[in-house]
This record gives C-alpha cells, sequence and structure tokens, in this order.
C-alpha cells in the first residue's frame, strides 16, 4: 500500500498557505517540570478544528476545471464545516450531506460558510452524496480516508519539528486515524527520536485495541457512539491503519471524567476552549503513564457544547490540589 | 516628556524573544464582510495575559548585576503573574506586595510561579513594596507607567503591522494606558494608515472621558471598580495619558452586557477564553459605533472566573440569531 511520504506533506503546507492558521506552540505552565508540555491548540483554526488542512490539502490539489465543478461531504462535524469553509474560498460549490438527526446548530454552521446543506435519513447519506456527485460532476472530499486529507493534517507535524525540534513525545487524538497518519508520517521524518503516542476515549478504544492485535479493529458504530468526544466516533481506514502500524509508537485510552477534567484545566489555565476530542490528549497526558520528556498535545478542535462546557467549569475538579498533584504525577 | 519610540519597541522584540508567544492573528468567520475581524489573543500568553511583555523587557532590560537583586511588584493580578514569571525564566528572586483582599486562588497562582507573596493591608500596598526594595535592593517594576513597559507592550503593534500590513483598525482594551500606548506607537510607525481605537468599559470610562476634554481623568478608585472588567479599573498616568493624546484616534466605551455577550461569542466561535477586560475590544466591534475596514481587536488576557464564565455560556444570547444580526450592524 501507497502510504503518505513527507514530501506529499511538505507540498501540502505550501498549497494550504494562508487558508489555515499557522498555529503557535504554548507552553503549558502547570505542566509537570519533568514533562514540560506544550499544546498544539487546532481549535484556533478559522472553522475551529484542524479539518481545514486536510480540506484545503484535498480541494486545493484538484485541476481548477475539476474544483470548479464543486465538491461534495458527507459530515455533521468539522470535516462537513471544513470542507463548506475551503470551497468558499477558492469560489466554487460545496454540497453537504448531513443527516435528519444532525444539530440544528451544526446545520446552520454549516450553511453559513455558503454550503447547500442535503438532510437525509441516516441510511442514505453515502448514497446521497454519490447522488450529487453523479450528477454535477462535483468531486467528494472524504474526512480522512485519502492520501491528500492525510498529507494536509500532516502539516501539524510539521509545524511541531520546526517549533519543537527536540520534542520527545507527541499526543495526538486518534478516530477515523487520518490525524495522526499524517502527523507521525511528518513526525518520523523531522524529529525521529520523538515518540507518537495516539489517544482515544476508553468507550472509542478501537484503534488502541488494534494496534495491539495488529489487526484493523471492527467495533460496531453504537460502540464508539458511546463517547462524549463526538469526533472520536470513527474507525480507522485499511489507507490509515497501515500508518498506525507502520509510525505510531503506542495507544493509549483515557476515560469520560478524564476528558471532562482535561477541558477544564484548559480552559481555566490554558485560556483555551476543548471539545472532548480535542482534549483526550490533556488528559493522557494528565492520566495516562506515558514516556518522561518534552511533551507535545494535538488540540484538534473547540467545537464544544456551551452547556456541556458550562457545566464542567461549574464542577470544578481541576482545581483541588489533591487532585492536580495526583494528576502531574502521571499516574 | 519623553515617549517611547519605535526603536524602544523594536529593542523590546529583540529582547523578550522566547519568553513570549508569538500569537497569530485568528480571523473571525462571524464577522461582518464590510469589517473582517482579527483577534490577537493575547490570553494564549503562559500567564493567560499580555503582561508578561511588559515584564519581560523592563526585567530584561536590568544590567544583570541588578536584576540579580531581584523584583518587586505589587499587584493582584496578571502584572504580578507576568512578573513572577519572568524573574523565574531568569532565575532571580521576585517579591509581590498584595493586599489581605486579594483572593486565594491569586495569591497561589503568584506563588506557584516561585514569587515570594507578602500579604499586607490594602493601605500598606506600596510602603511594603518600597520596604522591600530598600531592604533587599531589588527593583520595582510598575504594572504600565514605565517606559520599558510601554515598549513591550508594544511589541504587540510591531506583530499586528507585520501579520496585516493592510490593517485599518486596531482595538485596544484601556486602563493605566500602558498596552495602547505601545500598540498605538507601533502602528503609528509601521502602519500609519491604521486608525487605533482605545475602548473601556463605561463604568470605568475615565480615559474616553479625558480623551474628549484633553485633560488627564480623576475618577475614584470606587467609581472605576464598579465594572466587572478587573484588569481595567487603572487609570492612566501622565506618561501613558501623554501616548493616548498623540497616538490614539478615538476612544469608545462598552456595557456589561455587552462584555459579557462577546464573552460567550468568543468562546463559542472563536475557542478562546477571554477575561472581561481581554473582550471589551470584541463587545465594542460588536455593539459600538466604528470605522469600516480591517479590524483587529486587541484580547489582552483569558484570566476568568470559571463561575462567571459558566454563568455567560449558560445564557447563551449570543447565539439569538436576532441579536447577532442587530449586534453585526454595528449600531
Amino acid at each position: 500500500m501507497q502510504l503518505t511520504t513527507i514530501e506529499d506533506i511538505d507540498a501540502a503546507a505550501a498549497r494550504i498557505g494562508d487558508r489555515v492558521v499557522r498555529t503557535p506552540l504554548l507552553p503549558c505552565l502547570w505542566a509537570a517540570p519533568d514533562r514540560p508540555l506544550w499544546l498544539k491548540p487546532e481549535q484556533l483554526q478559522p472553522i475551529g478544528a484542524f479539518k481545514i488542512r486536510g480540506a484545503a490539502n484535498a480541494i486545493g490539489r484538484l485541476p481548477a476545471e475539476v474544483r470548479a465543478r464543486g465538491v461534495v461531504a458527507y459530515s455533521s462535524g468539522n470535516h462537513a464545516q471544513a470542507v463548506a469553509y475551503v470551497a468558499k474560498t477558492y469560489g466554487v460549490p460545496a454540497t453537504i450531506v448531513v443527516t435528519t438527526n444532525t444539530p440544528r446548530v451544526k446545520v446552520d454552521a454549516t450553511r453559513g460558510h455558503g454550503a447547500e446543506v442535503l438532510i437525509v435519513p441516516p441510511a442514505d447519506r453515502e448514497s446521497a452524496a454519490a447522488e450529487v456527485v453523479a450528477a454535477n460532476g462535483g468531486t467528494l472530499i472524504p474526512p480522512f480516508d485519502h492520501p491528500d486529507v492525510i498529507a494536509g493534517q500532516g502539516t501539524i507535524g510539521l509545524e511541531i519539528a520546526a517549533d519543537l525540534p527536540d520534542v520527545e513525545v507527541v499526543l495526538v487524538p486518534v478516530s477515523g486515524a487520518g490525524l495522526i497518519s499524517g502527523v507521525a508520517t511528518a513526525i518520523k521524518a523531522m524529529a525521529p527520536h520523538a515518540r507518537v503516542i495516539g489517544v482515544e476515549p476508553e468507550l472509542a478504544g478501537d484503534t488502541a485495541e488494534g494496534f495491539r492485535t495488529g489487526l484493523r479493529p471492527d467495533w460496531s458504530t453504537d460502540d464508539r457512539a458511546r463517547t462524549i468526544a463526538d469526533g472520536l466516533r470513527s474507525t480507522p481506514s485499511e489507507l490509515t491503519f497501515a500508518h498506525v502500524r507502520k509510525f505510531v509508537d503506542d495507544m493509549v485510552t483515557v476515560t469520560e471524567d478524564q476528558i471532562k477534567d482535561a477541558i477544564g484545566l484548559l480552559a481555566t489555565r490554558s485560556q483555551v476552549v476543548a471539545e472532548p476530542s480535542g482534549a483526550v490528549t490533556t488528559a493522557a497526558y494528565l492520566h495516562a503513564n506515558l514516556p518522561k520528556g518534552r511533551t507535545v498535545a494535538v488540540n484538534s478542535g473547540g467545537n464544544i457544547d456551551p452547556a456541556l462546557f458550562a457545566e464542567i467549569l461549574t464542577t470544578q475538579v481541576w482545581t483541588k490540589p489533591s487532585h492536580s498533584q495526583r494528576s502531574l504525577r502521571g499516574t
């Protein structure tokens, strides 16, 4: 199988250019001394998540006459908004297929980027997208199972290696594994001494299981849907799982309470809004058994339900010193 | 009176180096088309506020043998943490004088940066600091009334002009006016076509009043303490007011509700945590009568009380479309 290369990622970095924010690494003063921590805050991207990188590379790489016929995506989450936004910056039409159970706020956000939104029953999602492609000649932009998407997400790894060449541990959220596929490819090329560790919710820990067994996991959609980390409910494709097997050093999981704890800490001590899917890496930093050393936690996004966020801020468990001390020992 | 120059600010930029995060400009997709908006997110600095820039320049500029005797500050807010943190990075002692009514959480945070904290009655704050200076030979680092502090804050203006050379409007929070003094000096040198507009809470609108009358304002401490923007309760010094008179184009004020509205919008649409003092510029963007054009809102900090933040997230007024439409017309 043809895997993404560092050359693909270098080309993606040049291609995505100013459509993407060059996020800085944010040092965390609250980190443990033997494990200094930096955040890679991808929630600061225009649509609030890293997905804009893959979308910008995949759409940017289309020949202009193909791109002009428009792009299509089926997703209700950050990928939908990323495709809609990038299409708008290119002045080409975008059609996003969402399901009847998609929250109105996400539909509105996607429409807000100028996309046409098709609302269909869940079972008809893929066929509806295929019909749009067949009818208009548009191009389907998949959320993770595509080399151009993987290369786009990999630009995060390039930036980490450029900003912190002696990084020792890189923590990356894992869902369909497009993000970690790109980041790990870049890190192993540019900072090969660093360990790349994938993080999943325990309740959607299918890739962690597959990493141990060597077999691509096969958890049911219902099982993976149990976590509050709604961006981490996908499962790797053959392409992304091959990247995980080749480039990822370890996989760890975190509990739902640990994810909430990390969201509170990130808001109050690092002044960023993290969605559950984006906070899993900080949760792992606090609670998983990880190697010591200079650590970067990729925060993948910040589109959290305000009510959940308020509830977490109100409970404030993360400010209890005893809790914090235990956490910072990395137990 | 000797005002800060662009040369002072250039020198500060070189001096503060990697103690400070080079914050990116964050484009806001929710902005009005005729007034594109970028945030300058200074809440992403290590202590959660821009104050680290002035402290790093002032402490960095001390001769090494003077700096070794330590630094002193009296403050309970972001400046205290900035001085404590920068002193720690230089390996020199810091003594921070706080008052008996300072919240325990702020005392702990300051101690957490390795500073010695003296707790004294409010009336004894300045004399206690003077005693520390006399006893140990340390150097007092004032929060805004000092050319080196102004030059350090001015590096924000340099970065704005470098990242967005055709910026047309720069919105800056005003309290003691050290921040806007530095930013306006830099903008008028590097992007002189841009208008620099100061923003205050209506309840602490002393500088806005002084800007109209030409006289340095003289509001009581009690009057200025009415706003929830606890970082905007100071009043300009002769030095900073001279900068405001020379370089600032206009001053506007915002209400307490407008500040809360902006905090909610920033959290849910731009994924950053803003304290009331940092959100006033976004509030002005939404609600004040401002010139059209490419606008940058300086977000000065993100150290907000979690309970207040949760309360704002729960009310959600900023998501009502009618409200948002009114807001975005800039009425």
